[in-house]
Order: C-alpha cells, then sequence, then structure tokens
C-alpha cells in the first residue's frame, strides 16, 4: 500500500510538471525580427526602441530618450495554447500620477478570431523586478490547429528589456513576420505616444491600428514633437503609406507659436525631397478646459490659427496635403484627465476621427 | 536712491502678499454640512464617510472600511474667484496599478455655466503629504457677481481628512446647502465604487449625477457588495427616490452564485417594509474578456440568469420593480481596464444607459 502511494505520488508529481511546464519564446531568438509598429526595423535590431542607434547623435536627448520607450510597438503570434503569459522588465517607473501602471508599463493583448475581427484579452498582471502578464481560459473560436493570431502591445511609457511569452510545453508557437505594407507614419506629442491610455492597446494609434488592419507606426515623444528639421530628415528616410504630422499641443508656448510656419514649411520641403506619400497636418485637439478658460482656449487657438495659414500656403505648392481640424478630431469635454492628456474615452474618439479621415485618404 | 529703492521693495512685497493671500474655507467650518452624494448627513458629520458611525457594529469590517472611503461625495460651493484651490490629506496610498493617483485620490471640479451646464475643470495637482489641486483663470460667463456654481468630487478609493478650498483674499464665497431632493441611491461593487475612472468625475454615479442634474448616492463598495441583509436594512433607512441594485459582478463566485435569490428576496422584503420607491435590478456587465474565453462568459452568465430568474418570481409580488439586461448596459469590447473595472470609455458607456433607463423611471 505504502509503495503504491509512493508511485501514485510520484506519478501525480510527474503530471503537475508536466503541466506546469512553459516553452518560452523570445522575440529576439533567431530569424527575423519580429517587432512591428517601427521604421529601421532590421537597424534597430534587438532592441524595443523605436530610433536608430545613430539618431542619438541627431536629435535632443529628451527625444532619444523616449525613441527607448516601446509606445506604439506591437508583435504578432500565432498559437494554439489556451495559456498565455508574457514577462519582461521595464527601464524605469511604472506608473504616472495620471496613468496607471497597466498604461505606463503593461502590455495588452487582442486575439484575431475567426472572423478577422480583434478581440481583446483581459489579462491578469503583478508588477515586479519582472512584470508578468498571464492570459487563461483562451477558447474562443480557433482559426486552425495553430491557433489564432494574436496581437501584444507593448508599453507605452517605459522601455522593455528581457521580454519572453510563454505557451504550455508542446503548444503551436510561431512569431508572424512585420506587415511589408507602407506604414501611416505619425509624428507626434504625448497624446500621439499615448497618454494617458489606461492600457497599450487604448492608445489611439494602436487602436488605428487596429481598425484599419494596417501598420501604423508610432513616433509620438511626450513633449518633444517639436517639428524639428533634424527629425523631418528622419521621418523622410521611412517608407510611409501616409504621414502623420500632430505637434500642435507641444507647440503652443510663445516661444514657438511663432516658429510653427517655418519649421513646417522646412519639414514638409525635407519630406517632399524623398516620399511623394500624402501628409496629414492636424491641429491642436484643445485643452479641454478652455470651455471655462478664456486664457487656456486663447493658446490653442493661436496654434491651430498659425497652422491653418502655413497650410493654406503650403498647400499652393504642395500636393498630397490634408488637414483635419479641431472640429473634426471632436473630443468631447470629458475626454481627458487633466486638460491635455487623453483618456480611453478621448483615445477612442481620437481613433474614430483618424480612421474616418485616413481611410478617405488611403482608401478612397 | 537707496531709500526708495527700499520703499520701493517694501511696497512691490506688500503687494505680492496681498496678491498671494488666500481665504481657506473648511466644509465642515461652520453652519449645515455642504457634503451631498451621501445619506446620514447629519448623522455623519464632520467626516468624508459614507455612512453613519454606528454601522460600523453592524457590517463586515472590509464594507466598514471602504465607507469610509469618499467615493461619490460632492460639494456645491460658489465663487467668483478666477483662481480655486484645493488642499487636503488622504488616509491610504495614492494609486493602484490599473487606477491613476488622479482617480484614486485626486478630486475633480465642474463648473455649472450661465445655461445651467456643466463644465469641466483642468486643474494642476500634485501629490504628497498634502494633496495640492489649482485651477486657474476661470473666466468664462459668470452667472452673477457671487460668481458661479461648482461643483468638487472627492477622491473615489481614498479616505479625506482636513480639506479646504481656498479662493483669493477678498472673492466671494460660500457653500451651497445640500439639495432637497431624494436622491438616486446607489448599492453595488467597485464599478460603482469608481473603479477605474481617471478622475472622479468619471465615475459613472458622478456623471449620472449631472446628466440628470439630480443627487445620487454612491453605496459601492469594491469586492463587498453582496446583497447583504444587513446592509439592505441600512439602505431601508434612506428616503431614495429610486434604487438601484448592481451587484452582481460580486455574486459570481461558485459560493455566492446560489445566494442570489433568496438575499434579493429578502433584501427587496426589507426595503419594501420601508419604501416604496422604484428598485431597479442590474445584470452584470460583463466581463470584456469573455468574447476570447467560454470559461470567463460562463461565469457571468449563470449570475444573470439566477438575477433574470429571481426578478421574474419577485415581480410577481412587488410593485415598482425594473430590471436592466446586460445587453441595455451596452458595454463595449474597450470599455474596461482588466476585464472587470470600467476604464472612463466603459464610464461614459454606463451612465448612457443608466442615464436614459432612469430618466423613464422618475420621468416617465
Amino acid at each position: 500500500m505504502k509503495h503504491s502511494l509512493g508511485i501514485l505520488a510520484v506519478l501525480l508529481w510527474s503530471s503537475v510538471q508536466i503541466f506546469a511546464q512553459t516553452d518560452w519564446y523570445n522575440p529576439f531568438g533567431k530569424g527575423e525580427i519580429p517587432v512591428q509598429g517601427r521604421c529601421w526595423n532590421e537597424e534597430i535590431g534587438a532592441k524595443y526602441h523605436r530610433l536608430p542607434d545613430r539618431a542619438e547623435k541627431v536629435v535632443r536627448k529628451a527625444l532619444w530618450d523616449l525613441s527607448c520607450q516601446s509606445a506604439g510597438l506591437y508583435i504578432k503570434f500565432k498559437t494554439n495554447a489556451s495559456k498565455i503569459q508574457v514577462k519582461y522588465t521595464v527601464t524605469s517607473g511604472f506608473s504616472m500620477p495620471h496613468m496607471p501602471a497597466t498604461g505606463v508599463s503593461g502590455v495588452d493583448l487582442y486575439m484575431k478570431d475567426a472572423d478577422g475581427q480583434a478581440l481583446w484579452c483581459a489579462g491578469k498582471y503583478s508588477f515586479g523586478d519582472t512584470v508578468r502578464y498571464t492570459y487563461d481560459n483562451l477558447t474562443y473560436r480557433r482559426q486552425s490547429d495553430k491557433g489564432n493570431e494574436f496581437c501584444l502591445y507593448l508599453p507605452l511609457y517605459n522601455g522593455v528589456n528581457l521580454m519572453e511569452i510563454g505557451v504550455p510545453a508542446g503548444s503551436h508557437f510561431e512569431f508572424a513576420a512585420p506587415s511589408k505594407k507602407k506604414p501611416v507614419v505619425i509624428y507626434g506629442t504625448s497624446i500621439a505616444q499615448g497618454a494617458c491610455a489606461s492600457r497599450p492597446g487604448m492608445a489611439w494609434t494602436n487602436i488605428l491600428q487596429r481598425k484599419l488592419d494596417f501598420p501604423v507606426v508610432n513616433l509620438g515623444f511626450s513633449g518633444n514633437g517639436r517639428l524639428e528639421e533634424e527629425f523631418f530628415r528622419l521621418l523622410a528616410e521611412t517608407d510611409a503609406s501616409l504621414f502623420v504630422i500632430d505637434c500642435m499641443p507641444n507647440m503652443t508656448e510663445d516661444d514657438r507659436v511663432g516658429l510653427i510656419a517655418d519649421r513646417m514649411a522646412k519639414g514638409i520641403r525635407i519630406l517632399r525631397e524623398k516620399s511623394q506619400a500624402p501628409i496629414l497636418l492636424v491641429e491642436h485637439d484643445g485643452y479641454m478646459g478652455y470651455r471655462v478658460s478664456d486664457a487656456e482656449r486663447s493658446r490653442f487657438e493661436k496654434t491651430n490659427e498659425q497652422l491653418r495659414l502655413c497650410y493654406q500656403e503650403l498647400k499652393q505648392k504642395v500636393d498630397g496635403l490634408y488637414y483635419m481640424t479641431f472640429e473634426e478630431l471632436g473630443l468631447s469635454m470629458d475626454s481627458q484627465v487633466d486638460g491635455v492628456h487623453a483618456t480611453d474615452l478621448g483615445m477612442f474618439q481620437y481613433a474614430e476621427a483618424y480612421s474616418r479621415k485616413i481611410a478617405k485618404i488611403l482608401f478612397p
């Protein structure tokens, strides 16, 4: 009896071990680097950065540091596992006072279902020396024996190191190669980078990526999207299907409003030397406190007036120039957390406005 | 020359002092306590709690502790000041991994404009031993010389002590007396308490309060809205215009689903012994990860099935019973941060559904 109980214990232990075993996959393990949502993919290589190393000598330090955050990067893979784990380390603080850790430092997973629709997966998470996300009980309508395609969005306001994706041992797992389509390339501010989405999938650039089912590149840099010549030179290297220039929220300071016309004219010229892709200029979305403050209203109205004048002049000379107004963006009064940065409600409204506008330009 | 520079310096210093002087007002200073969004206002007195002290001996400790958080409390005041400051201390941690400090521990201000519409005010904030919010440049269409009415929502997931509201010295300032209308009283879970709004004004109970321009009482208690008899006895003390029972997200555990019918029947009987106010029963809003997980779907569907059966039986015997379905709540796939708790997008959708439903009941 004791003997057979012993054997039973060993058998139980072995099966627990088998069930507990996880195969871990590193996106930088071997083969083509599967990171999407960035240009210079091969040049950047095995880092979750958004600019190639040589850019460090070209752009201001503040912008370079922000470019090492993984905003807008995403990785697609196919698996038939009903459990997916993600673990990684981050390079700075987990959260900000107006943005939770799940948005600043979390990942976010969507499954493409049998109809090709992106469906959100709710994960359990813990933030520590290693950040861990676990997605359990994934059972819904598999596309094939190899499973469904998943899209994992990376943190919006943190750098990522040492990331691995785990599935129960023996499950099918393969990374998807990056899309060959020319991306929508977005140059912008904190709002474009993703502040203050509650989770990465809710940054408007990522919502747009899902809505259009089209590659989108996030070059939003917090307070540092300032229409600078050196950045336009980098932008001109990219093979975009469309450029979005959404920098006005960084151009409202008294000493910057006067720079808009010159910088934009120079920037558009630099882009047009290399690319004939459509360029969409976007007005300031407004400080949502402006309804109670003439001073706040005046700041963004002055900025938008400059952009409008500049657009009217440029469109005489430049083909493929488009324009989106404050009214077209259409953010509602409660779309921001602090009068500047969008919440998930604002991000949703942003994405609606952008997808309407961009679909008309790209798929007329 | 030295002498006149000295005089000039003194004059400048004096005027800085005058401009810098702030009159601080404590809601618990004198006269009627202006805290709104709670029952038992006089009994609770000079605390930012939601239940009277005697409840501590009646309810579970976890619920009592949550009732000491200021979710759904709001204070109205009238001022003609163009700058408003708020300072206070809180009783626990500033933030949670899925909810920022601005929502957990922040305040949120709306101005009623000349047309009676609530307009959001964007504040600057700092979280420290004392939490400070400053609203500058408030200039928009004053209702009278005494200024406009403001509504200040208190923190959703923290306790508040020692709060004061400051305006530049000499400005008109007066607290508004609480509304005499019978409130909509909401008994619920973490979602009703306000998780995970980015700021207090975006908790759905507070959006509802603005939309209906009607007093709303938030008795949401995180994981502790469990249809317990002792809580229904407290609820029955309140003079409500409408009761909302929105506890299903706390009733999905295997050992709780079977309790729904009994507890609800007993609870409704307790309410009806004291009040003929309409009672709205609300289904589970759904774990938004359910589209990719049959297991998750099954959990809330079982819960809602129990509630539906229970409602069908109760409505034969009880007048004024109303029901809101999962479909009527209508939360979209991206309405939650973690598969349970609503973001501002979800809160907006919640408030839309509730205001449609409640307006039909209260103002047919």
